[in-house]
């Protein structure tokens, strides 16, 4: 297995066991309440964030049984904050990946408690998963994550990004950076962080996953930018050109689609560097760092 | 100190400097987020959620500084659900202790990420403070709080009485309990066996402290129903008569006023019976419990 395609491909089947193991069956009640976090969190989702935790935390020396909960909590995480995103108060999305968002499946009540359900449940399966590692790691996990989903992070990003709306800030390109870091980057760098506390590594190393972290969320938000510019319904399961539409701060709206491509590698060069600071050249996150670059799938 | 309300009175005080010391400050970015955390937190609640936390931890041997973080920390919960609750797609209030409820304030989108801000950095609280507590402490109490308030617990009690306005479950006075004793009582449940936690408590103790708490929470939910049929706007900070007006499943609609009257007492004798079991005959519980019996305040 030498690229990230192929490893994504080989741990996709365990990962999506562990999230059926830990969320509530859809026939238990409140059994409308159950299915709506099974149908938010298998809509098809290629699982990067879990993956990242695996390849991460294995590059760095854990065993994949002890990082696949985690991987798990961080993808409910990450379903959590698209469901409440998409509703209509938010960014208002009937689409996702091609199926209608929770809100438009079900109902608005139901969206916004199922995005709770999610969120509390991630959170503590970090605190109860696994079973058999220290407490203090576990401990460390919902810490780290609930600094990086809180308001100094994920959701202070999202703020941000609603109000940019309206507004465009003043200094609109640190502005975009700034709001990206926290609302895509935060949790990406989170799946990072939370392989390596199970690999036990110190704070240097810690730095640079966190470090690296930064580059791939960046890497992701401006990939998605350019997407939405050259993609097309088809190939992107939701509305195509929304941003422009909404007149959203991009990466493209910004610099320009020129641009926002020399600024994707120029970071994809930066993460390089960084990945192959970690232990065997950073395993396959090199390749994992390439596959964001070309992203068009 | 022999009663509740004086008890209140002087731990006080300690709880709002806590959520104060906890919450993120007004002028950090983002602000307006922030400040509607501090809006909704500080809206003149009686703190009886972290009261019961540094009541029942003291009572058990625990000392208050140890107990003031994760009071604070379910008090936070609470205000999250608070606010998720009041919006417009789930219970539309507009009035809260006599003030606009969040989303009113403020709009929507700020309301629910308010809600979801103030649930991560609750179980984030609890998984870090207090700092000098064994990590296992640390992890009992999110695991704990995490289930309390998860689809089995409070949000799924919250799912069910949504439901119920639609149509009355078949065995209405059965789904009233099973609704009341996850919506509200789980919560209060969890303040108790979180000063459990934070004293050591074996499980034996444990189950006293869960038998007690189902009984507070019922007593509470029924109090509050007869407050909703013989109060006035005024005394409720919010809109009397407005459960019988949407059709709600409470317990003089179902039970009568007398029978509620009725019931709340049987509650009470029995509350008083466990309090009675713990240490020094449970401390200032037994006038907690007192006063929600006569709870018109």
């Amino acid at each position: 297995m030498n690229d990230f395609p192929t490893f994504l491909a080989d741990v996709r089947p365990a990962i999506e066991d562990s999230l059926d193991r830990l969320l509530p069956k859809a026939t238990a009640p409140p059994a409308r309440l159950h299915e709506a976090l099974r149908y938010s969190t298998f809509a098809g989702g290629k699982r990067v964030r879990p993956a990242l935790v695996v390849l991460a935390g294995e590059t760095l020396g854990a065993r994949r049984e002890r990082l696949l909960p985690g991987g798990a909590a961080l993808e409910m995480i990450h379903t959590y904050s698209l469901i409440h995103d998409d509703l209509p108060s938010l960014d208002d999305d009937d689409l996702r990946r091609g199926r209608p968002t929770a809100h438009r499946r079900y109902d608005e009540a139901t969206a916004i408690l199922a995005g709770d359900s999610l969120l509390t449940l991630g959170l503590t399966i970090l605190a109860t998963h696994p079973a058999a590692a220290p407490p203090e790691q576990r401990r460390r996990a919902v810490e780290m994550t609930g600094a990086a989903i809180g308001t100094l992070g994920m959701i202070g990003g999202q703020v941000d990004d609603l109000a940019a709306e309206n507004d465009w800030p003043e200094d609109a390109a640190a502005a975009l950076d700034a709001i990206h870091r926290r609302k895509t980057g935060a949790l990406l760098t989170a799946c990072l962080r939370l392989g390596g506390i199970y690999a036990d590594v110190d704070e240097e190393r810690d730095g640079v996953l966190t470090a690296l972290g930064v580059r791939i969320g960046m890497m992701f938000q401006i990939a998605d930018d350019i997407l939405d510019v050259e993609g097309t319904d088809g190939t992107l399961g939701k509305t195509a050109g929304k941003d422009a539409a909404a007149r959203k701060l991009t990466y493209p709206g910004l610099h320009g689609l020129d641009e926002s491509k020399r600024m994707l590698a120029r970071t994809r060069d930066e993460a390089l560097e960084l990945a192959g600071v970690l232990p065997s050249g950073g395993g396959l996150l090199p390749s994992f760092v390439h596959y964001l670059s070309r992203r068009d799938h």
